[in-house]
């Protein structure tokens, strides 16, 4: 763990099991990182709950942001209680009263809240989410799991650039190998994406001393042994991901090394955000608190930023047909 | 087992570690099975090897069908070798001489050469790769797994029939659950093809008692609680199963039902064709081999086609760009 304060704002109300699992999730990460500082967004009740349950110095390091509860806001569908809690948690951000946040919330709801709230960086429509899957020989960073279903082989180009910032940034991946996935490793194997994307991926300047390694399968995402950086699109990433979550299910449990992740990075809004699965557990939660505090005291976001801008931008006409869903 | 003889025809030459990996695959299907009989196809001194190593017993059920080595045949790239080989394989089974066939040779390169040799279903432009995944309360049917890259709707609510035809049929799964692979369960979740599938597969007649039961996600195909078949791309279900393979590698072995399968069954040619993954081990041509007895003894091929074509076909004027590759 890296040494420094990180202030991270923590959406009370986000998740299919929210609050219980936000809060149990919120005690392990404060208990666990002593230069942690969470920001509770979301009911009054349920912050002080979760506060009763720290001993004095801990609870030092935990502020409540109550979320007004409108008259028969009880009444309210959850997503929209939700909603205005990670509106609130982005509104935290952007003031400057917190360094980064976590929701387990709707990721697209939470993706359109810190765009609106916090900008998005030049030239990127949709932000991407990454994962980062621990493997044989180090971590393997898959992009998109979901952020942009259907890109052009330039979201993936930029795509690759970013993940190259990122692995180079965040772990410390040291000329990051780039791979494309497809359904061989031959030249031309794939779709028409895939077909289209290969050459522009092996035409894009990377950074950090990245190179691209060609198209690379299904079991390179988990083992690693070809790439550090895997791009795919968000469709098939995001079900790759659950994929292979369900397989180490099957398998009796994670590899020692870790299992599939359940907190993604946002990369594309001006600010530090992590988007945690509506399913995930208390464990998964704190994860993604760690994560957050990772990526801001590494100064992630905005050194992937400056990463991304210090390349030239693919003028993307194949793009024209992008679908942001 | 199911009794019954079943002759299968096995291109020696097909697969990376080809013939040493096919040799030894056949010699395991050939002890396993009582009732199998092999037709090895291939050159005459590849296959003399496998005869010498069995017994009097169960060398009286291999048959050998030389493939004539052309003057400088062993200077022609191994692909074209490997190509006269599974074309001698197909004619076998064409002309009665095999039951079904085996080939751990490109995947293309052999439905292209069943296609041809034994022709194809009425409407199916392109067969379907079916793949079985043991899953926690019995197999889960995933497919396609690359004979379609660029499906479009209609050709997935082809594949919804066809997918519980075969699982009634070849693993007598009662009243199938079909279930459309996506990013989330809610409808509306998913890309444009997703979005276009979901009610064509709601409208499109299901055979055996099946029903669709909407959008899954990747978690559902390795732990097969909420579909018994899903249906997706081909480009999806080749990564999907690949990355289920390489968790169980990453997890340390294959959960105890079994791992990811690497033998697919071809649907939508005139006869019984499997095709095993290049890489494939000697378990996995044995298995491919036991699967394609398994298809034979069951009828699998003459009762899903009939099934497919006793369901109204959909006009697919969706299909109209689809790209075959």
């Amino acid at each position: 763990m890296e040494p420094g304060t990180a202030r991270i704002a923590v959406d009370l109300l986000g998740g299919d099991e929210a609050p219980a699992v936000v809060v149990d999730g919120a005690l392990r990460a404060v208990r666990a990182d002593p230069d942690l500082h969470l920001l509770l967004v979301g009911p009054a009740e349920v912050a002080g709950g979760l506060i009763d349950a720290l001993d004095p110095a801990q609870r030092a390091r935990v502020t409540v942001r109550p979320v007004r509860t409108a008259v028969g806001m009880t009444d309210h569908p959850s997503a929209a209680r939700a909603e205005s809690t990670v509106r609130a948690a982005v509104s935290a951000v952007r003031d400057g009263i917190a360094d980064a946040l976590v929701s387990a919330g709707a990721t697209g709801a939470t993706v359109t809240a810190a765009a609106l709230g916090l900008g998005r960086w030049t030239g990127v429509r949709r932000p991407a989410l990454v994962a980062t899957l621990p493997a044989v020989a180090g971590p393997v960073i898959l992009l998109d799991v979901g952020g942009t279903l259907e890109p052009g082989p330039a979201t993936l180009a930029r795509h690759a650039v970013l993940g190259a910032a990122y692995a180079a940034v965040t772990h410390g991946v040291a000329e990051p190998r780039i791979g494309l996935l497809s359904v061989g490793t031959e030249a031309g194997k794939g779709d028409r994406l895939r077909r289209a994307a290969d050459p522009a991926l092996a035409a894009v300047p990377l950074p950090c001393g990245a190179r691209y390694v060609g198209l690379v399968e299904g079991y390179d995402v988990a083992l690693g042994a070809r790439a550090d950086v895997v791009v795919t699109d968000g469709f098939t990433g995001n079900v790759l991901l659950k994929a292979i979550e369900g397989a180490y299910a099957m398998a009796g449990g994670p590899p020692a090394s870790g299992g599939a992740p359940r907190a993604a990075a946002v990369l594309g809004v001006a600010g530090t955000v992590v988007v945690c699965h509506g399913a995930a557990r208390p464990d998964d939660v704190a994860s993604g608190i760690a994560l957050a505090a990772h990526l801001w005291r590494r100064g992630a976001t905005y050194l992937v930023s400056a990463l991304l801008h210090g390349t030239p931008q693919d003028p993307a006409p194949s793009d024209s047909n992008e679908v942001t869903t």
